[in-house]
């Protein structure tokens, strides 16, 4: 028996050197999407099959993909295929599934039905020889290492970095090769500074329930800060774009609700900006996640359009530490086990 | 003033009656699709444009209409276009705006720049005077009639119908014309019994958190029973597939989380009923909504792919009455407003 949070942390702590690998290996992984993607003239659409942690990490991923393919974005409902049977063409899509383990039955069945009908696919997955990498047209391995702790960390930014390499394979996209490489170390530079979400933590450790909200690029981060913080605390958290968390269920959020907001300096910051002062206006209690000076800091340096890494490895920061002090053991949450066979 | 919650009663009751005068438009309503979509062999994917209570519709839509158009069906971020100016090509795309009001800039600004890049927009909304209906290619007026009380209700079935009839216009969907004719008088005969929904409530009236559970053709009513509740009861609700809970959030699911399980016999049942085992030994107090012998009953007669429709309006109704027994007025929630300008 481990002290409790020992394993995530360990995980968590390699995430610098695991990111700097990725980065390292980028040419090589766009050459192997460059390989199997369908000519941009003829690409009809990119999709993606994932759940959980991995679809975060591909909610990230679209705000990079779709504009960088100038073709939509669909998130694939495996259900259509693994309960429904149903028969939709995906001929001229590239697919891509995300899988931490790649051992997920319904990931691995999806793509190959989508494959079967014409998309070409492929696998982002920790473990080049599952069997999903096995099926898939071409695999995108993030290397990211055994993963012992139950709440995904350093699988889930090398999936969202891979991902981000992915979407330069096929277009422009915000961010310069300078800057993809600051992103190990801003992260290291986070987890080195564990002072701030302690004291997030401390600030949370009363709550029963959780908002994350955040809008654009961040929105991915946000649904992983409220599920790494629902699967180690007990706590439900959910995750909300402010422009959803504006149209319906700001009902709900009252003084006793406190929220998490994610910001960084781009086109989404104003919105965030004005649902904050609407929130503190109806008395709640909002820790700020932000570059500069706020609750939770994120790195300076890094585009809006990278943020969402560090603000990941943030979220797990503040998870372990509310976990901890909760009294759990977030290595090994209730109820939960690694690979979902749905 | 108004008695609490008599307007949303009031909308309530007009289900019936709005969703036949739909369903007798079924035949126009499937002209002006065809009028407008793109070929059948040159239809790339279809794009729904929707938040809120429209986007749980859509949820349910999507169910029908990927299958009926045989290509990928992708839920359009606006913030791509209205915050990032991303420069993506909608051609050969069937994009689907959904929106009450036809009013939220948002909605109507993307709307108009898929149109923009080569997309055949229609319009889905209950004003076929409104900026979304004065743009779009085609308009598919819901006509549910006026809407009074802040929560949606005749809106969001009839837009769930609409885009029904909108799948059956483009290929083949798994009910019958008689089938969707019986909607309506489903739809009755839950509104005509609303003791279930009342000892549901009694049930759930000591909890600060719900969980709604569903999987495939459910899933969209399962999100639009959380946001009901969210929005008229203050209670942080969230509807979640059963697929997803199980990877993750279950673990925030304790003895004093209630879940609402949506059941209905077909492909999914399985998976619901295996999930409400697992809650159950785990101590969670499950209210089961399915046809026959349930907390919540749903009409029978109808196939798994109309009982959302049934399923909504029996969420309605337990919302209201939870949001009564807990002294609110289920017709004017605080902090809402009917239009949301993000």
């Amino acid at each position: 028996m481990t002290e409790p949070g020992s394993l995530m942390a360990a995980e968590m702590a390699e995430q610098p050197q695991r990111l700097a690998s990725l980065v390292d290996r980028a040419d090589d992984v766009r050459d192997r999407v460059r390989a199997v993607a369908p000519l941009r003239e003829r690409l009809a659409a990119v999709a993606v099959i994932a759940r959980g942690s991995s679809d975060h990490a591909a909610v990230y991923g679209r705000y990079l993909i779709e504009p960088a393919a100038g073709r939509p974005l669909s998130f694939v409902s495996p259900s259509l295929f693994t309960l429904y049977d149903a028969d939709i063409s995906y001929r001229d899509v590239l697919a891509v599934a995300v899988s931490q383990s790649g051992q997920t039955p319904e990931i691995t069945d999806t793509l190959e039905r989508v494959q079967a009908t014409g998309a070409a696919g492929v696998a982002v997955t920790n473990d080049p020889e599952s069997d999903l990498a096995a099926i898939a047209h071409a695999v995108l391995a993030t290397e990211a290492g055994p993963e012992r702790a139950v709440p995904a960390t350093k699988t889930v930014t090398t999936q969202m970095i891979a991902l981000a390499i992915l979407a330069s394979a096929l277009g422009e996209v915000p961010f310069s090769a300078a800057e993809l490489e600051r992103v190990p170390a801003a992260v290291g530079a986070v987890l080195d500074d564990p002072e701030p979400a302690d004291a997030a933590a401390e600030a949370l450790a009363g709550a029963s329930r959780i908002v994350v909200a955040a809008r654009g690029f961040l929105s991915g981060a946000a649904h992983e800060a409220a599920l790494k913080i629902k699967e180690t605390c007990g706590i439900l958290a959910d995750g909300y774009s402010s422009a959803d968390l504006r149209h319906g269920p700001i009902a709900a959020v009252g003084p006793d609700v406190p929220v998490l907001a994610l910001d960084a300096p781009g086109p989404a910051h104003d919105d965030i900006d004005e649902l904050v002062e609407i929130l503190r206006d109806r008395g709640t209690h909002v820790l700020r996640m932000a570059p500069g000076d706020a609750d939770l800091p994120l790195p300076d340096g890094l585009p809006e359009s990278l943020q969402p890494v560090a603000a990941v490895a943030r979220a797990q920061q503040l998870a372990r530490a509310l976990s901890l002090r909760l009294g759990f053991d977030p290595d090994h949450p209730a109820g939960l086990s690694k690979v979902t066979r749905t």
